[in-house]
Order: C-alpha cells, then structure tokens, then sequence
C-alpha cells in the first residue's frame, strides 16, 4: 500500500502543479492512495467546492485542511456533503465536517485522520486525546492508519510522532510551509516527517508575495497577502505501508522545482 | 572560502558528535571556517566557559548563540572575554556579550552575524533593522558575511533570507532544532535553509527525554526536560563563498546519524 | 448568603494581610463562606501544606488556585487529601486534586468552582464546556455557585460572565493582580467583576520586587522574581446571594491598603 | 492643571457618550484638557477623518490611539495632517503620524506620549526606551507629560508606571477596556491607572456584541464582531496637576453606565 501525501496547496500556482505533477508522480511511484492538503487552495486561504472537485479530479483521493479550513466562507455549504474533506478532527464538537475518514482503495481500507496542534495556534481540544480516540475507534476496521498533524512547533509535532509511533502507519506534518529533512520510520514502524513543506510559489514567503511579508514584518502596517506568482514547487511525500500490519517501510520525500527538477 | 555550520548542539551526547565528526567534515569538505551553534551545549541549556573552549578545541572558530543565552548563568562571567561567542545582535543595548565578530581566515575576514527572530519568542530589537546596520558596518572591511538567525517562524526566517539576499554570504536558521529540506541558492546570491537542525540525540523530541516532553503536553504538569541518551545525530550545512564577492555557489546539508550514515 | 472572596494571595505580606483582616471582613460584613484565591501564597509560587491549613485557620472555607497549582512542589503530595482546595477544573483529566467543591455552610450547600482560560495561557481543556458540566452537576443539589475564573484576557473573562449569567451565582476573575472596578450584577443575577486584585504587597509589580521586573522588561536577561516587601494591600469582593434562587443581589469591592484605609 | 482622559471610545455608542458627557465633565471638574483615545471610535476599528474631527468638536485636545489605529485604511490619508492625533510613539520609525505632541493651553504646555506594549501584542520597538528618549526631548519645554500607555499585560503597565514614576504626570492604561480600581498617586508623583476603561456599550463583550464573542470562544469558528447596542457607559479618569512642577496630586476615576449614574 503506497501512499502519496502532497502538503499544503496554495492558489492556483499550487493547484496547477498539482494537476501537472500528480498523475506523473503516481505513475512513478505506482501509489494506490493520495492524500493533498487543501487549507490553501483558494487565493492561499481555505478552499472552496469546485477547488476541492478539482484536486479529486486531479487525482486525490482525500483532501486534508488546518487553521485556514473556515477562511473562505463557502466551506459551510459543502464541507458537510464533502464525503472526502477532512478537517482537523480536534475542532471543537459544534465544527462542521468530520476530522476523520475510512477509505476502502481496492478492497483495502485506510483511515485518514487530520489533527491541529496548540503550540502558537488557537487553544482547541487537545490533539493527543482526540488522538487515542480515532485511533481506537479506526482500527476496528484498518491498521492503516495515515495523520496528517497541522501544527506550527517542531516539538509538538515530533511529541506526536513518537506519542502514535506504532499505532499508526503516518504521522506526517503540515501547515509550516517549510519541508523537513527528517523524514524516517519511527521504531515500532510509523512514517514520519514535521512538515512536508508546501506547493505552490517557489519565491515568495509561504507562497505570499515577498515584499507585502516583508513590509508587515518592517513596518507592522496592514498589508494585503496575495499568492506570488513566478516559479513554483511542489512538496510531498510518499510512504510505503505494509498492508498487513499496517507498519511502515518506507518514507521518501518528494521535492519537485526548478533546483530540484523532476524526474520520471 | 568553505563554511561549515553545525546547527544547535545539545547537552554532551551534541558536543561528543562534534568531537567525533567536526575533524572528519573539515577534512572531507576541505572547509576554511567553522561555525558552530551552542546556545544548548550546556544540559540542553545555555553554554559554559568549558564548554566554550572545548568546542573551539574541537575545530570552531565561532561559537553562536540563542533564546537560550542566559539559560547557565556562567555565562555572564565569561561573555565578555569571549572573542569567538556571538549572542543576538538584536538583543536589548545592555545586554552583555557581542552581536558579531570578523575573523581574519588566512588573510580573508569573514564577518559572523547572529541574529534572533521575534515571532513566538520575547519582544526585543527589530532584527531587520539590526541586520541593516550590521551589515553596513561589516560590508567596510568585508563581503563574507554569514548569518545564523535564530527563529522560530519559517515566515520569519524566509523573509529574512530575501532581505539579505544579495547583501550577505548565507542566512541559516537554527532553533527550531529540525533540519529543513529547503537549502537553496536565493537569486542574488545568497546560500539560505530555514533550519540547520539540531546536533545531539536522535531518539529524542528536540533533544530531550520525550517522555518528559510527551508528559507536559498531555497534562500540562510541571516535568524536568533533560538532554535524553541513546542514538545521536549531526545537523548542518556546508556553504561555499566566492571570497571575491561574497556570493555563495553552493548549499549542501549535512545529516549523520544511523539511518544516514556518514561517510568520509 | 454572603460571600467573601480574597484575590491571589501573594507571598508572607499577603498571607499576613489575610491573617489581620479576614476576621475583621468577615466581622464587619457578616459573611457567611469565606473563599481565597491561594495560587501564589507560597513565596508567589503555588502553594504548600502548612500554608493551606494557615488559610483555612485564618478563616477560609475553600482555597482556589491557578496557573501556578504546581508551581511549589509539595502541592503533589497534599492536593489529594485536601477536601478544601479547589485546583481549575479545566486541567487535562490526568491532572490530581479537584476542580469543584460543594460546600455545606449552616445547613446550605455552597458549590466553588475553579476554571482557568486559555487566551494568552497554556492550551487546556475548554472552560465554558467544562463549566457546563459542572454546572448541570452542582445545580442537581444547589443554586449556589461560586466560580473563580482564572484567566488574562479582558474578553475571556466577560465571555465567561455573560456565558453563565443566570446559572450561577457568581463570576469573579483572578490572575491579572490588578482589582478591575467593572463590579456588577448581570442582568440574570449573576455577580461579575473581571479581577478581584491581589493580596499582597502594595508597591511591586503584581507582587514582585518591582527592580526584577523592570530589568527583566529593558533588558529581557533572566532575574528573580521574589516577593517585594514594604507596604500592602488585599482585595476582594462581598457578594449577597437570595439563598433560594442562587441569584445575587449584590456585589461590593474590597480594597484595602495606604490609600483606602480599612474602617470597621 | 485639570487633565481628562477618556478610555477607548467604542464606535458611534461611544462617540454618543462623548458628545453628551464630554461638556458635562468637563465643566462639572473645571478640567483645562482633555485626551480621548479615539483607537475604536470608527466602527470599534480604527479611526477616520470626519470621527477625528466630530471628538475634537466635541471637546477633545488631543486623541491616542493603539492597536487598532491602522484598521481603518483611511487614516493613511489624513494622519499626517492630524495635529492633534497621537499613535504609539514606538512603532517602527517608517510608520506615518506622530508619537508625541505638545500643545499650549492657556500659555501651559502639555506633553502627550502614546506608547504601545509589547506583551501579548506585536513585537515594536521597546515603549521603555521610546518613553526616555521622549521625555527628554519633552522636558526641554515642560514637565507636565501624560501617557497613554496602550498595553494588555497588568505587569508591563505596573512596571511602565513605576519607571516613569516622577517624570511624568501620568500613566495611563487602555487596551484592555476594562476600568481598574488601581488609581494612585505613586511615590514620586505619577498619577497611575493600569486602565482607564472603554467608553461604548456596557452590554457587550469589550463593546462587541456578545454572541459573537461567546460563539468565538465556544467553536473557533470566525465570526463577524460588530459593535454591539443598548445601554451605554463611559469611563475615563480625571487627574490634577501641579503645573509649576508637573508632579499630580490626584487621579480620580470616571464611571458613567446604568449602574453609575452621572451626577453633574
Ligand atoms: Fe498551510
Ligand atoms: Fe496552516
Ligand atoms: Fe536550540
Ligand atoms: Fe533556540
Ligand atoms: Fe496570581
Ligand atoms: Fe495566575
Ligand atoms: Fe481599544
Ligand atoms: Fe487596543
């Protein structure tokens, strides 16, 4: 069982590559399931009903969210009919949505959950405990289980690393835009990486137009932030589970712009 | 002109693997100058004058700092004599210690700037603006200049690597204690990763005993963090500078631990 | 049914404040439940044993506390088997000790409750949930509840008055050590004040030697904070329950210190 | 020398109270000046031009500002040309507009200092450092010099009336929009209050309509916050001093709402 995970989409540069690469990368990778975290995908804010179509279109298979799930304000007409959106399963009870799904890919089901951290983002439920719950609740059915935590500190996210190292086949982080060079199979055989880093502009800030950043860290002045447009990237991972016990084999990063072109 | 940096160094199983492999990365890279990270060479916290020297003897020229500066209160006894140590530039006037020193490397003066984001951390100078005037001050005697900026925002660092870009020799990030994947050469010239990573344990969170870690975000309870034992690893960069410009040709990370072995 | 509460109690000059003018508040207002906020009675940092029972000897009926709980060490060995101490009912469920009490005051039960709030503090469980809970619970034996809310934000705290205005008797915040003079009965019978004050010294920074805090400010290098002596004050409120609606009729400050003399 | 202060005026609820209570005040204390903070007068975000002028013809000298003084875009248009309009003074040096003004009433001079915290709120230059380099530049014409100081955190506010304690009149809080029964003269001759209040409506949450807030608090979902209706209050403080020395003599608290009624 070969999974792809594609991190945080941003604008339409990141969706484009998306719709470039995807159907490439599954090919070379021969993966059965593809996971895209979407929180970025309209205008680097939310997503929206027909984006989310798109990136299903595109080839996902599930589509992961974060802090910006309620940006854009047309999520609350579909998120709840959205079979395949999963937002972080650690909102509070009142949230649309559901924070986890079961997929059955060729006979083989797999559990996606999405979690948000706590460190420097709002104070929400406590991702560890919501945690042990899915997880508890999933494996009646599945081992293979992927997590894609959006938090912003390094030690939260590898705390939950090695907190689900075992129980499930992937904790994989998102949200710091930033891919991390740690990418390894825990001891008990969970996939991990903090950040799998972002896709859409290669030259901007996050994705955002450089200078608005710039002046706001400058000056603390209002500024607009845009998606940048010019060179762009795509980040991701692809993570090879035994299908049997769930466990981990393999975690390779993937890594696609102009210094890091791509190869079939 | 070769730069090598080693990320933030943690407690003694940090500063054994600088011992063990500063030696064989200075002779395998053929590096001019090193510079090490050592805000958490002292039991994770701080930095002693033993400490201090033994990694100058170990092979660094310089030794940056951090947010954890003050953490061994020897420090303030040793600061001011310490012609290789480089505390954030940006911290308040008063503060003790220096912001950044120009070592002369056989007949080339290489400027070392450290610098200390704001994002998620205490409120102290604009580093922006400090780097400004820095680096007008170095650009007299020199174009090598290198920056460790100490952050935790990958907003932050980015656009710290944009606005030096084309002024400074490298922007390495270092706090964050994760190494990132995004090394690259910024259009004008300058070498820039987010993170260098950390140098210390392996099967840690950060460095410290993960149980400790574990237990503080599920209960909120007091714990001791401590620097944990077992398998270690090295984090890093190697820069190479035109010495004529100051523009760097090349970034390439470092990574040692058992599932990326080194080699010589 | 009249309520005396005491502000965070800081340090020896505020247990000695407590000593001194407990019996002559309770005297002077005929009070008939006397509830002290004790999270920095030990030395401003938690709370002991030995200190408990002098706050219940001086005359409390129930201690509550706050962010600093497990500040003073010893708290793990007594908070157990301590049937008056209330710690905030909102700590991760691991946590020891209790967050409520019910109180049996001359035949009429008297529920405390102790919350803490998440804006600008560590991430816990969430406390208008929680109240809830709690609420449904207590009211099944009284409509008398007292709750101590323990929290930084100005907008927290008002969100908590109004969120259980008419449920409970009484909403009364601690934490910021500086007495607000926004005392009101909400429109469903709930007394309110955002910040009872502390108890304590008179002349520091909320407590503390006020030279520590100031250096800490210019300069961010690490001091110790230690309770300031010289001149004291205590803050508090009166609050005038109907017994047999729970609702309040009344709620009065207390401010003692140099400036507002105590009359009898 | 009669100063008034009036606290963060909240959209047209609290631009009513000033236009009916400002005369009031103003003859019922015989004050010579009066400062209005204006950061929430436009729609409880920002300030605009016309508002500016409707609080001047209302009675106000001199208006500050705070956090929210960029919210509404229209005062890039008019904050140069505003005379009697002060933001915090330790705001990045590129920001428009002034941070301190002088003005002569009746042949007296008044130095009015805006200054922001840095606490829980964006990281600027340090407000210590700003106020002394201020207040020597002001006391070249006159010592009577009054502070606002726009900060959330109760300790940084203590410690900036301690600091400036003897070289200014006063310290005066806003931001947290909740009145504080702390006013003092402090040893050397500064009035002080931690904060003045809001002036606005009395039955929302810091002015904002209340379900709102409470829905913000309960899910995390974004919600619109408007400035809410109803009964109204207004809160400010009014401070005497001595003009040969600039030291006061007495800081007294204005509390208008329901519950307070004004008595001319
Ligand atoms: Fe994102
Ligand atoms: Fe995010
Ligand atoms: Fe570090
Ligand atoms: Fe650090
Ligand atoms: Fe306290
Ligand atoms: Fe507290
Ligand atoms: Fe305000
Ligand atoms: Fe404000």
């Amino acid at each position: 069982m070969r999974i792809l995970f594609i991190g945080d989409v941003v604008g339409s540069p990141g969706r484009e590559m998306v719709k470039t690469y995807l159907p490439k990368l599954q090919a070379k990778y021969r993966t059965h399931i593809t996971i895209v975290n979407g929180e970025n995908a309209a205008a680097g804010k939310g997503i929206t009903a027909k984006i989310y179509r798109s990136l299903l279109e595109a080839g996902a298979n599930a589509i992961t969210l974060g802090n910006h799930t309620w940006d854009n304000k047309e999520i609350f007409e579909f998120i709840d009919d959205a079979k395949y959106l999963v937002r972080p399963a650690n909102f509070p009870e009142e949230t649309p949505g559901q924070g986890y799904i079961i997929l059955n890919i060729n006979g083989i089901e797999v559990g996606i959950i999405n979690l948000q951290g706590r460190t420097f983002l709002p104070p929400i439920d406590c991702p560890f405990k919501k945690a042990d719950l899915l997880i508890n609740e999933i494996q009646k059915r599945t081992n293979i289980i992927f997590v894609d935590f959006h938090a912003e500190a390094t030690s939260e996210k590898q705390a939950m690393g090695w907190y689900l190292d075992g129980r499930v086949s992937a904790v994989v982080g998102t949200h710091t835009h930033v891919q991390t060079a740690d990418d390894r199979i825990l001891p008990n055989g969970t996939a991990y990486i903090t950040d799998a880093g972002m896709t859409g502009p290669y030259d901007g800030i996050l994705g955002i137009e450089k200078d608005a950043v710039l002046k706001r860290f400058l000056t603390n002045l209002p500024v607009r932030f845009e998606v940048t447009s010019g060179r762009v990237q795509l980040c991701g991972v692809v993570i090879d589970v035994d299908p049997k016990t769930g466990r981990s084999l393999k975690i390779e990063r993937i890594l696609i712009n102009e210094d890091h072109p791509f190869f079939e």
